[in-house]
């Protein structure tokens, strides 16, 4: 027996009993040994199913249109079932329902001509790697489930701790791979990175004091109590993402009290307004727990001016966190790097991987300065995470988690700073180019510059554009532009063609009590070619003619045919 | 360009220049390019790189030990660099490396002799399916970026619903596919289910009123001040996991005022205890926001009397929460059913998919009784997740989230209920098994009968077992244990051929003032067959003798050669 055991190969596994994918024949038993099966090497049947999602993932990249023009409504009713099979299906007929009624039906983003979201076409090497990571199943909560999987998250970690902080060799020997020390979290994404920053941010503010246990042991009313305040805040711009109103709301604040600071017209936080919001807390008797920045916003891409908040929050001793989920891998660009000076001063900074670092969705990450800034969030339990333990459970929000870790670790290594800084400067130089297409076509207005690679436009029908033109657009012109752009942006979407999404402006060139519908075209994929923006841009004009002429055949005394329509 | 748009095939995409896998040839434009085409069909690259990942997987699933005996502190070595790479890294030596330095050093959780953690083999077809999640990176944030993934998201959640609740036909018709309806939330895992469970229940006890915003709104002080509350508490067992610690943290209710009853022997909440605990927050006019009980402690798998508490809620007027993340799954099984009685009367029940439910790490479910539950964190932002549409980010703790549904989708369908339900009654009677084989063998002790699938026992030196059978062991034979034991577990883990868990028991027939160390067999693995119990009881026996001797050899006085060993 300890033969068998110091074997690696030589020991008994349990053989498949019958192929489960040949249909349903053998017994119940069979079927699931032959389920969980991994006997000698990959099963036939394994191979089979891997054959058929091959067909099916080649299928679906090879496509140019981002989806079929098949209405939502009635794709609903395949899914109506709710029972789960009482016996076991083969999984030869699940691949033909996922080839029939869902692949077809999802939604291309790797193609160029879907510009509509933040999220893009991914490497091809991720597509291996993705069955490793599965087959692997670490479990990053625990060292014991993780092991070598431990210290590469460090590593990967450090490496993004490194882009944003850039401390010397000396700093990463000693923290990045102390089990004391936390240079980064790993969590599913921009939203949880910056609901951990706050967290710590809130913990560090609030925390014990002699016999007092702190909020994160005795509570929020507690805290503000025993430290004499009134309530909290967080501050940051009326452009930040919704995760902070989440945040702000999950962690006893309440929404109210993340205080939105307004923008100038390029969607920065205004300085100004910002030092009298802290002025306004403080003598409100708020304790300010952080103020948020943002580099690269998610409407515009806009990236605040950092180094003076970092002054600003230095000199006012508040936690700065910046959101640079969406921009900072700008930091790879040795053209535009610079936008993002300031940030090596942040507390804590959030970046997602799934954005400009091209992982699949699912990584999301949060840097700390301070390498023990994480301790306020530590938490032991004596059956999985022990103190003192290399068990990366100690300081997260999840429990159990994948290690998605190395996505970002093959990604940082394959595709190298140098790479990563072409992909920037290419999407930026695509935006430009989009932007004076835009501007050089009269059926549509460019609503700002773009600041990093989002442009945001929108399509002006004939009757206004001599308006337009001579600038006298009146606020019941706005409303239909409003309403006439979101209802291409949907009728684009729903035709499969191309995708770009739409926002709502608040502050653009027609001031600030002027709602703006834009449409919006993320620019992100490195598979985009000058070509792509003018077919992008033809089927918006294409779309908007077929919406004009069925709004003129059904009247304009009509409602809206699309406004009401199931999504 | 309308013809080239309508065809999904005929559109032009960009070929690859260069084959990027070859090594460092080409521009740098050039190598990029290659990564990110998905021109026809698969690259070659791809092939390439999916040949070599598919071997390392098959060594990796084909192993028998759980890891290398190779040490952590040295392992680490490997990834001491920080600096991300200047220059691309090519995917073949990326792949050398995951083969040299990361793969082996991994932890086999797929094999038989892996008794140490909650998550275990997956079946073969998640492998295949992962690879199609990657390839669609469809983002679940939005329907606009999921499409036909949104139904099929839904589907799946109304069958864990409808597995729990057992409503009827009518009801699922109504709600599973209305998009103002949300049976359940897909999330990361557990201890986040947990979170959204008690994050709903705090902000229906703190509600708007009136003119009040809520909670939400207006934050925890103000809505305790408003509503005449001295405090907040969720209440639960001493058994309860580590996550509603962190919950009742995060909420800013601070983890003191998460109130643990004590449990009885069996780890079960003490009912008569509860009572007490509800009538003292009331006196101190604490408001209880929820009720937590468990099916299925991490510990050792015990089940509350859900039918009692169900009865306790509804007369208090108290949310129960469920925490079945682990023994959810149980309620397929005819046989053993009966123990979940009761959860079908919860508010709401976190279920696992990544336990018993045998999906990749990743995907753990809250379901709500009530359709309308989760409305009350329901948020949207006019760039992304809009008022009335389907966007599942509207009612979520996550932004961007993957479609890991597919995976809950698929298994239920595979597997199918007849399939869980063999699965689980194989686990428990493997347990039984393994129960009687400890109870069988001098050198170890049974610490209690398992209550499902779970083994809790201990090794007993040969000095201390006529003491343990004429049942005289003394408080400090349970200290000595304790160590003995602790030492025992971490160096058959540092061995790399078998992996049992271990936990401190706070309540055994030794009482509730001798903590008692316990090593942890949990049997989830559908390819454990009963001969891999004694591969594994014989292990602990033989990694035991080699301590003792070693002991013996460096003296007793000697401090403990791996107590203060890097992990």
């Amino acid at each position: 027996m300890s033969r068998l055991l110091d074997s690696p190969t030589g020991a008994a596994r349990v053989e498949p009993a019958v192929d489960l994918a040949g249909g349903p024949v053998g017994s119940l038993e069979d079927r699931i040994t032959a389920l969980f099966s991994t006997a000698s090497g990959m099963l036939d049947a394994e191979q089979q199913a891997d054959r058929r999602v091959t067909e099916l993932i080649e299928e679906f990249l090879g496509r140019i249109n981002t989806t079929t023009p098949v209405e939502l409504s009635s794709l609903v009713e395949g899914f109506r079932s709710t029972l789960i099979p009482a016996e076991p299906t083969p999984v030869d007929s699940y691949v033909d329902f996922l080839t029939g009624q869902v692949v077809p039906h999802a939604v291309n983003k790797s193609t160029p001509l879907c510009m509509g979201q933040m999220t893009s076409a991914l490497p091809y090497f991720v597509r291996p790697l993705t069955r490793l990571v599965t087959a692997l199943n670490q479990n990053m909560v625990q060292v014991e489930t993780a092991k070598a999987l431990v210290p590469l998250e460090r590593q990967a970690l450090a490496m993004i701790h490194r882009l944003v902080y850039r401390r010397d060799e000396a700093f990463y020997q000693s923290f990045a791979q102390d089990k004391e020390s936390t240079l980064g979290i790993l969590t599913l994404g921009g939203t949880l990175a910056n609901l951990i920053g706050l967290w710590c941010a809130r913990n560090h503010a609030l925390g014990p004091d002699g016999r007092f246990g702190g909020a994160e042991a005795e509570g929020l009313v507690a805290a503000l109590r025993h430290y004499g305040h009134e309530g909290a805040a967080v501050i940051c711009s009326e452009a930040a993402h919704y995760s902070f109103d989440k945040a702000a709301e999950m962690l006893g604040l309440g929404a109210r009290n993340l205080i939105k600071v307004p923008t100038d017209g390029r969607q920065r936080i205004d300085l100004v307004q910002l030092k009298e919001a802290i002025r306004s807390c403080r003598a409100r008797r708020q304790v300010i727990l952080a103020v948020v920045g943002i580099a690269g916003t998610t409407d515009g891409g806009s990236i605040d001016d950092l180094t003076s908040l970092a002054a600003i929050c230095r000199h006012e001793g508040i936690h700065l966190h910046v959101d640079a989920a969406w921009g900072g891998p700008v930091l790879f660009s040795n053209r535009h790097r610079h936008r993002l000076d300031g940030i090596e001063v942040a507390d804590s900074v959030t970046i997602d991987g799934h954005k400009q670092l091209y992982l699949p969705i699912g990584t999301g990450v949060v840097c700390f300065r301070d390498p023990r800034y994480a301790r306020v969030i530590e938490r032991n339990a004596y059956y999985i995470i022990r103190p003192g333990s290399n068990d990366l459970g100690r300081r997260a929000l999840e429990g159990s988690r994948p290690s998605s870790a190395l996505y970002l670790h093959a990604a940082l290594s394959i595709i190298g700073r140098s790479g990563y800084g072409r992909i920037i400067d290419e999407n930026l130089r695509l935006a430009g180019v989009m932007a004076s297409s835009i501007k050089a076509r009269p059926e549509l207005e460019l609503l700002s510059e773009p600041e990093l690679n989002i442009v945001l436009f929108r399509y002006i029908p004939r009757h206004l554009r001599a308006r337009l033109e001579a600038d006298q657009l009146e606020a019941a012109d706005h409303d239909e532009l409003n309403q006439l752009n979101s209802e291409l942006q949907e009728a684009q979407w729903r035709a499969g063609r191309c995708f770009v999404a739409r926002t709502e402006l608040r502050h653009t060139r027609y001031g600030r009590s002027q709602t703006v519908v834009a449409l919006r075209a993320v620019l992100a994929n490195p598979a985009t070619r000058d070509e792509h923006l003018k077919i992008v841009l033809d089927d918006i004009l294409r779309v908007a003619s077929e919406l004009e002429s069925r709004q003129a055949r059904s009247g304009l005394a009509a409602a809206s045919p699309t406004a009401a329509r199931e999504r």
